[in-house]
Parts: C-alpha cells; sequence; structure tokens
C-alpha cells in the first residue's frame, strides 16, 4: 500500500488544489473530515461549496461579491464618489472601520508585473469606463502600501487624471497607537514627508 | 455590508471548521474556490467530500482506513506480527520505506493527558484483545520519538508483556546523513546508550 485507499486519496487531492495546501496539510484535512465530522457537517460542506460556486457573481458596476445582478453598495451608496480597491475583502474591511458612503471598484488583483498581472488582467478598464459615465467626483485609491500597491496606485492615478476627476490616495503613515521607537523607516520617512498642520 | 452574501459567509465558516484555518485563511480558500476553480472541480470537491465521508471505513481489524471490512494488509500480511502506529498516515509511512510483511495496528491517537486522551480513548484494548486471541509473536511499536510517543510505547508495552509476547520498539539515534555536530542532545545521548557493537 503506498498510497490511501481512493475515497480518501481523492480527498485530499481536492484539499491539495487550495492554495498553500501541501499534502501533509491535505491529509489534515481529510482526516479531520473523515474523522471528526458529522454526516450532517460533510453534507453542509459540500452544499457550500456547490451554492456559493452556483450563486456568487460579481457586481456588474463595482466587481465585489454580489448574487444579484448589482451589489447592495451600488444600489445604495453615491456613485460619484469610487473607493478602489483590490480585493472583495478589501471592501469589507472598509465598511466595518468607516462610515463611508460612497461606492467601491474592485480591481481583482494588483499590478504584478514579475507574475504577469498587467493592467488587462485587473478591472482597470471598467474604472475608467465608470469615471466616464457618471459624472464621478472623485476615486479614492484604497490599494496597500505594498510595492504592487503603489505601483497600481501610481498607474490608476495617472490615466484617471487626464479624465479631470480629483484622484486621492489613503493616507500612509505611522498606524495609531504605535511607538514611534518602533516604526519602520520607510513608514516614518513617508510621515515626516506628508505631516500635517496643527 | 457588515459581512460578505451569504453563500460566500457560508462557504468561509465551513473552511473555518477545518483544523488550524482561521477566518483569514477561510476567506483565501473560498475566494480561491469561487474566482479560480472550475464548475467541474467544485463539483468533484464536493463528491470527494462526501464520498470519503459515505465510504471510509476503519479496517475491523487493525484501525487502518479502509472501504472494506477488513483492509487489504491485514488480508495478506502476517497477522502474528503487529506494528503499532499512531495514525493512519504512519501506516503509509512504513509501508512506504520498508518492506515490513507484517499487520499493524492502528492507536488513532497518543496518550495525552494534558488533552485529555487516555487509554481508553486510543485503541489499545483493541491490540490486547488482538495479541490474545491471534498467537502473536513480536509487537513492534513504531510511535513517535516525542513524549506522547514514548509514553504511550511504554504504557502499551507494560500492558503485554504480561501477555508473554516479545516487545520491541523502533531504534531511536542519529538519523541517517546527519552531521554528527547539528544533533541534538537528547539524541545524541540515546545514540550512545543504545549503541550497537561492530
Amino acid at each position: 500500500m503506498k498510497n490511501f485507499i481512493v475515497p480518501v486519496e481523492k480527498l485530499i487531492s481536492a484539499f491539495n488544489k487550495l492554495p498553500g495546501v501541501g499534502r501533509k496539510t491535505a491529509i489534515r484535512y481529510a482526516y479531520f473530515c473523515i474523522n471528526n465530522m458529522t454526516e450532517e457537517e460533510i453534507k453542509a460542506f459540500a452544499d457550500a461549496l456547490l451554492t456559493a460556486k452556483r450563486e456568487v457573481r460579481y457586481c456588474s458596476v463595482c466587481g465585489n461579491f454580489t448574487d444579484k445582478d448589482v451589489c447592495s453598495i451600488c444600489e445604495r451608496g453615491d456613485r460619484s464618489l469610487i473607493c478602489v480597491v483590490a480585493e472583495p475583502k478589501d471592501v469589507l474591511a472598509m465598511e466595518k472601520v468607516t462610515d463611508y458612503l460612497g461606492t467601491y471598484h474592485v480591481l481583482h488583483g494588483l499590478l504584478n508585473p514579475l507574475e504577469g498581472k498587467t493592467a488587462n488582467d485587473i478591472r482597470i478598464r471598467e474604472l475608467l469606463d465608470r469615471v466616464r459615465d457618471c459624472a464621478v467626483r472623485e476615486v479614492i485609491i484604497a490599494t496597500s502600501s505594498t510595492v504592487e500597491g503603489e505601483a497600481t496606485a501610481i498607474y490608476i492615478a495617472n490615466l484617471l487624471k487626464p479624465l479631470g476627476v480629483k484622484v486621492t490616495r489613503i493616507a500612509q503613515g505611522v498606524s495609531m497607537g504605535t511607538d514611534i521607537e518602533y516604526v519602520d523607516e520607510a513608514t516614518l520617512a513617508r510621515a515626516i514627508a506628508d505631516r500635517k498642520e496643527l
């Protein structure tokens, strides 16, 4: 016996397909399903997979997850104010902390030439169309402060400015409650450069 | 919107149930399923879960995974020689490297008082029954060289000796191809204590 029996191997290779899951982790997950989960839990798991794949689509306006044509945020939000984020989870983060009343635009990725992610692989064209078509007054770029996030922000800003729309970037600096002595150089440099008059 | 839409949340909480999977990882898995997996892959995934739960049972003799009543190893193996392991994956490891022709006994765990794992929670009674009932000549204890593995090995050995069966423990010492200077103290101490005459 060089492998587990077929049904076990099949489950392992299914988990093995998930991002960052190697064979050892896949085996651990498969075990747990077989040993610790009830018939009902497994049924629910399988059903969740099928339902999500069947029902979840992207909002035709902002590209966020939705089960309708236009997502709830686009329906109620101020469409003249667009916050650009990389992933649906970023929309969640924004909604959790802010009383932001505008809409979003989910790029579904960031520019990353090394991984072959170019402007055509993320939803930049759709953003330009939105700005052109529906009287947008401001676009807030809320991509991460990573190399990819910065590059994408600058790239988008350069495309939007000619359209005469106000383009802003979320503030970068020392995060709240942080002790100055522990702040990394890059962040501190940025915080000084972008200092505000009190 | 403080949460994802229902079908997405349901999938996330399903993944969230897996061992060592927090909400962030669960979100990552759910994304991957929704964005990167095809309808067919999802169907296969769901089917693998249901089939594994439905078809996989434990061998009535050794406790290893099987889809029959008695597993293929117990059918063909020498039942008078039993190798005791903690988990089905350990059977796989043994089968991969050795030309061992005996059978196995899967404990499905190790003694771990701190986590409330006592002798009654792992398949020790079944092992004793096997030794009593079917003329076993040797029991090789192949649990890990961890505190739990050692404790379990000693515990089982003490129960088996009175039954007049030969009980052995897999050799512990410096692993093959290891540079002495990098071997930890405990292992080296054990390797010296258990030295063999050439």
